[in-house]
């Protein structure tokens, strides 16, 4: 649980975006955006860049895509009802799993950070990442 | 909890209108979403529509609005990842409280509506709405 | 809307009865239980007793229960992390829906209580209840 | 993110141990308990934890801990209605921060880790941790 490095911090190293609403609901005993409010946030914006990559639309029946690890950051508070806005893009390309980076802004501030170990899985087991998913996570690559 | 009337299912009829993301997190196990996320969106569109009440900021420090009452009225499934709007209004003013009442539409239908009983306390006991709080809820009437 | 009538406010007059405890994320700016929260505990509680109700395991593949309302009155607020308890019954039989009355008991006060009326669909349409579904809900009926 | 350490999964290695009940919002569309609710279940349990540490109590009004880090591992499936029990403890102690170490077991099973840095701050700014707190925490050490 490294602290996230300098390129986290900046939305211009990711190459996806959406801004997200906040909720009466996500607000803590001290007026700020709930730890666990935010797990739910980067959650929909992750599906949200999971959306984007095409091949899962032909993935094979037996394949499935699995959260295998989330670590996020908080680096500031959020407020309500402020809009935050979340950059995502791929960190890294292993042989079964990759990594999606993403960083939470609001106000100008980046308030967090996140990274989802994401798994294939083929019958339940590990297997390599096809080709074509290969293929559609590298154009989602971070830089930095 | 009689059915809703004719005149709540249409968005014309309310005064202002927000509108709202779904989040992943609020989907139930048929796809949809869940019951308790209709209440959350409801809550943060209620919450939107207070803070468009103005004498609220100049409020007695010994005087708070409270939740007596809220109904849901669930009449189609909503669908993640659409948006829905959700227009509010105030239906009935009453000596100590008032009601907010709620239409929530996704993809041209609406799918729920929402009255919730808000009651005005003063050190605790309910006490008639003040007239500049009359005023601004007359304001954000619904017709119909 | 009407408030709560006497008996449901007793937790004697509920056939079913379960501790639920309460999260750090329920707790709302006000230090109480989110009213949003009230109802995600009502809903876990309706499950509950949705469960103990035999016939629904050999249900017709084409019948679907629904919650078409849900009302619920706030009396109390409600503390965390005390635990708090669902009392739950069927108050009313209809031909083809039924309701559901929960009351919400925590350090011996009634907090709030639920009603929500529950559809039955077979394709898709209101379709009387099957009599061993009545003489289920017969047998959980709520007094008073 | 490295994957969880073999002492992590055995809740002999950790010193209080809490069972928290799921909720039916709590699952996802696949049936099984939802991401976001692990990290709601870790986060009561976190606060349970915290609780029990006297120091807290009498603790200086200008000092805060803060979550400023939270990592879960995601090892099996969870499932509804059944409970969970959580095992915490103290994994690590720094100079101005410490860990939460936790494991989530379901029947038989441990099916999540998360690992939670909290951090220390007087006046807004990272302060060494006072003794009275270390020697709290020490009481609360995870074994392995």
């Amino acid at each position: 649980m490294a602290r996230p490095e300098p390129w986290q911090l900046l939305a211009e190293n990711y190459p996806v975006s959406v801004v997200m609403q906040t909720r009466f609901q996500d607000i803590d005993p001290n007026r700020h955006l709930n730890n666990v409010a935010f797990a739910a946030i980067f959650e929909s914006a992750r599906v949200h860049l999971n959306r984007a990559l095409r091949p899962w639309a032909e993935r094979p029946k037996n394949e499935r895509s699995m959260v295998a690890a989330v670590t996020i950051n908080y680096l500031g508070e959020g407020q309500y009802p402020d809009d935050v806005e979340i950059s995502s893009g791929v960190s890294r390309i292993g042989t079964s799993s990759y990594v999606i980076a993403q960083a939470m802004f609001q106000n100008g501030q980046c308030i967090a950070t996140c990274e989802s170990v994401i798994v294939c899985r083929t019958d339940g087991e590990g297997k390599p990442l096809r080709p074509e998913v290969v293929a559609e996570l590298e154009k989602m690559r971070t830089t930095g």
